[in-house]
């Protein structure tokens, strides 16, 4: 708990390192989040390269609401595997009990980051299960992943909504289209800001 | 308008037979759809019956939340196939242009009347796009149905994550398990109250 | 764990009599989160009554997707209460940190499920923190209502919203209008089936 | 209707400008929408300015997913105002019916882009209908913002909810902590490419 004399300060950086290290340690690899937008993006850009799907979820993972959502449904899924939950949440968590909705509600806070578009996505990979997803399903390993298979799923489905975003903006780039910015520019403007100031 | 003296008050009987009504104008049988819960749900209870899928789509579709999202989707798609939309609202929708969410997101308002269980079945669907589905999404009729599409996957979903919570409480009656109403208890009870009363 | 001989089987009964004992044990009664609820809605309902509020609060409660949020909300709490969340996730939820928004998600999912017109009044409750509200946000206690003060809030949002719904059946019932019924018909014609056949 | 020889081609920036320009002709002003901004957040930073509160709508209103649900909005209230929706959505836009929340659902779709924490700044300001809020809601004028009054409290909610993100990333950068960039990253080194590339 919080020591009472130094008022709580919320370091993002160590929210961003914790969320890569439970990842791992967990077994998710960024490149196999990546396969997962790779197989749902390629037939729309038949060059997407992996390169661009392990950028593209990296930037996914860089948003303090995906990395609240991983943080909490890892926790839960860990507390279960580890028995340490009350009953019935226990038995519910353990067996990732069909009207127990609050994994696909955490995750749905990830797609929803990216918008609406990536709502189909995240059904569509979530029932078929591929790669690191299949995996993550097989309870025969004692591992509980009720939480984090919807949270990979949603991770991959956000991180295509937003190379369809990226798409589209490069098209207009390469039309000599005036270009609309979607927030960037500001990201932009303030490090450009920083960058003459410090370096 | 509504006339000044007669103050507005909504008659939800009218507002259920609109949404009957605008369905059928459109092609949408409550058939159809239930043809998609029997595809998404068959696996899960095999003794489901197509009586039992229309029953559960005629049930989510009595709900004031799904008929708002039902009825105003198909007049946005009305309104597209006449032109009437102003630019680039027009293009965007005639076209279902891929950044444009707002259908999805209808459709999710939909999905989330029966819970979060119902995401994964809605994406799945909307991907595979089986049965009226397909027609649909066939541009090449002239028609317009860049919402219904999404809706009627929706209205699927829900039906089937009605189906769910319900086959769970046959089946703790058949095991003689003391019954944990959601919410049926009350209705049962104003209707018995009713009856009492009048008939 | 679940013992390996005997497949899971949930008990809807089970999960709702643990989400009624662990609201009591967190502080929280029925009765206050129905006082919220008149707070909301007399002024839009002179005649209230508070047993009609608390009958609202008990209708919500009765829904799975609600008690899946209470349950994890309140485990959530207790274990940063006992410290034994992973860090940084024990420190966001035990300050409440203003950028971790699982606690707000989870009490949309309640809010959700009787529709969107629920919205404004769980913004509007958990910002001006009235009553029983109030003492969950008092953090001088060393008990920990991250989730729980969102939760409570949420779920007085979610019966204005059923009430807003069954007053406008009353009123269309006064009126002689005929009556569309919003799946309760069903749900009469299921316990009158029970009943002719057990009772 | 598109043009059958010409492929459909999005083009961003009309969008953008469309946004723009519909705002300003339903009396909107990007002032008046940071007024709102500054309400909701200057008891929590004394020292943010008009000038910031501007420059977060704008970047608010520079997202696809926002421009997509003020636009659609607009146009519904649009052809409300001029009754040329079928009955009954007619009647149930034009009143603002309290059973129908599908301008509350296109409202959420803008604030859950800046994430969950954002809900209850929209509810707050939806209920109290302070500045612009109060004209838009005005019905003795024979306008119709069924939805706008709706979008425009939800473009100040997430404005609130960038601005909090941003103020996290400067406090950390006085601190002196290496700095986790949400997303930000990217964009600039794009725009730094494309600099050196074109400029």
């Amino acid at each position: 708990m919080a020591d009472a004399k130094i008022p709580y300060s919320l370091n993002s950086k160590a929210v961003a390192q914790a969320t890569q290290a439970w990842l791992h340690t967990r077994g998710v690899k960024v490149e196999q989040i990546a396969e997962l937008v790779m197989l749902l993006q390629q037939k729309y850009y038949p060059n997407l390269t992996m390169e661009e799907c392990i950028h593209n979820v990296e930037m996914v993972l860089s948003k303090r609401e995906v990395q609240n959502a991983v943080l909490t449904g890892i926790q839960l899924d860990l507390l279960a595997e580890e028995g340490k939950l009350f009953s019935p949440l226990q038995d519910m968590i353990v067996n990732d009990e069909g009207l127990y909705g609050v994994d696909e509600i955490l995750a749905f806070s990830i797609v929803n980051v990216y918008g609406s578009i990536g709502f189909t996505n995240y059904g569509y990979i979530d029932k078929l299960k591929p790669g690191i997803l299949e995996r993550l399903n097989d309870r025969s390993t004692g591992e509980v992943h009720t939480f984090l298979d919807d949270i990979v799923g949603a991770v991959a489905a956000a991180a295509s909504s937003r190379i369809a975003h990226r798409k589209q903006a490069e098209r207009e780039n390469d039309l000599g289209l005036p270009h609309a910015p979607e927030d960037t520019e500001e990201a932009a403007k303030r490090l450009d800001a920083e960058k003459g100031q410090k370096q």
